[in-house]
């Protein structure tokens, strides 16, 4: 690949998204407290990669839609997805979201809680206007799906007996669903046939998982890759991921050993973070996250024969090889 | 009267109840995260009143409701309540609701979000399967308003501009408009006629202004109706209610004085709740909100001449007296 399909997604679908970018405006509107609108606005307009909203616009588009409500759908999974961002800061009190001061620490947990509901509550209205109860079943669901999955991982960390199908279901609920949703919701208002819906739900699902598994990969990988890369996170989060599943599978006294001192037990040294990179690569545990990535990017990829051949299509797959092109 | 309408109120619906428990049991259940069923359990069994789903409840069947998608609307009402209850723990820090430990001191405020989050997607789930569009904008419309005028109510405390107006839209967005939304979906299940639907609406609003203003009026004034009243939460916390919003506009030098120290400053001596109650008694703001709190008690009375005549109908009403009985 030469150029990168994200901007060239972006492009294909550049009047599109202003409207989108429009309607979210006009949407984080509150009439009755104007703190709504500078948080949302600091959160939607912080340059994030609007990969979910493109999402919907590609499927409708591939799927023919001639009407008006694909920028309500793309606007819904944009605010559902910064809800769950705003939800997040409360629960990880993360410092950082995408290199700027996140909004509970700007103004604090109350807002973000708050204006999380309130972005889920708008969302819920854009549905009802497309006046689609299957849109509305679909999303309500992820929505239920995600908070599982974020209740989930909070049990799991620095559970060592966390197992791929509890990861798995975790990463669904955190990242996958949402993408899933995102194309199926396209299908949806298109009047798509069922095989293409199911077809778009798919590719959502799969293009979700790989996108984060690559990250986890990448959390103790990534200086490999590019030296810039900020890794660590998750080990000193003590956050159980994928790596460190298949590591644990090998039920090595030592490596488990260092496991449970280094997450189960939170104790961790200066060294600790070089010491876990080693043991993932030693053990091939790296490896086995690195192929799982590029499973996941193929299933992809496979769903869209079952879709409408062209342009979009196309960019629709070289979207499955950029996702794990970082990990090649 | 001689009776509490709330248990007759009960009492009339016995077997509904039954299987609005039911459902709250079945809906909460999750197939990722035991956890969540725990932290609702907790709550939802926690002896609250259930008047919203009973509202609901009692519209459908004074509507002359024969289907049985009453039992997943009361459901819905119940769930959004203790969504937002989940909610207003993590944002007020307070440390009882209903005399037991809140969901987030026992557990913490990750899993108050998630599990009010799960809450709400369980709510939009429910409606969903009613099928009426109708049903979910007014439910999803109530949602973006409560978040909203708690946004408000936030951006008011120890704000003494805050006005009588913006006073009445923070207790609509807090109480009155779930009341308003249980009693109106009600009637929207049963296919009552507009004017029906709509007095529902307003009846179901002006209870729970109602209802909501004697819960204020009696937090300055309750040792006076009942010896044994907690009083003095909303002082303590520098919350502007009605009562000092009167006082306010009274623009008397010393008074404004004792309030701008208290609640705008937040410097409280030990004496200065019960100088708070003899200045709120001695300039006639209490019986201002005492009259108020009856204005709309009255105001949800005088909607059920346009609903069906009947037992039900008089049980309503006796709710519209039962709400200001404490303070007369």
């Amino acid at each position: 690949m030469n150029n990168n399909p994200l901007n060239d997604l972006f492009d294909s679908f550049n009047n599109e998204m202003k409207l989108v970018d429009n309607l979210i405006n006009h949407r984080m509107y509150s009439d009755h407290a104007p703190l709504i609108q500078d948080l949302t606005n600091h959160l939607i307009n912080a340059g994030g990669k609007r990969l979910r909203p493109l999402l919907t616009l590609a499927a409708a588009k591939m799927c023919n839609y001639q009407g008006k409500y694909h920028i309500h759908l793309a606007t819904t999974v944009e605010f559902i997805h910064t809800a769950t961002l705003l939800h997040d800061d409360v629960i990880d009190e993360s410092l950082k979201r995408r290199g700027r001061p996140t909004a509970n620490k700007l103004w604090d947990n109350k807002s973000s809680v708050l204006v999380g509901d309130f972005l889920f509550a708008r969302a819920f209205q854009l549905m009802v206007e497309t006046g689609s109860l299957k849109i509305l079943s679909t999303l309500s669901n992820a929505s239920a799906e995600i908070s599982e999955s974020e209740v989930l991982q909070m049990s799991l960390s620095q559970n060592l007996a966390a197992t791929k199908d509890q990861y798995m279901q975790v990463i669904r609920g955190k990242t996958a669903i949402l993408f899933a949703s995102a194309c199926e919701v396209g299908g949806l208002i298109s009047e798509a046939n069922i095989k293409q819906t199911q077809a778009l739900r798919l590719y959502g699902e799969a293009l979700g998982m790989s996108f984060q598994i690559v990250d986890d990969f990448l959390d103790y990988a990534g200086n490999k890759y590019d030296l810039g890369k900020n890794i660590g996170d998750d080990f000193r989060e003590k956050k159980i991921t994928l790596p460190v599943i298949f590591s644990l599978e090998k039920k090595d006294a030592i490596q488990s050993e260092f496991w449970k001192r280094t997450l189960a037990k939170g104790q961790q040294n200066p060294k600790d973070l070089q010491m876990a990179q080693k043991v993932l690569a030693d053990d091939g545990s790296l490896e086995r996250t690195r192929l799982e990535a590029i499973y996941w990017s193929n299933l992809a990829k496979s769903q869209l024969k079952f879709l409408p051949d062209g342009k979009i299509n196309q960019l629709l797959l070289n979207l499955t090889d950029y996702v794990v092109a970082r990990i090649h």
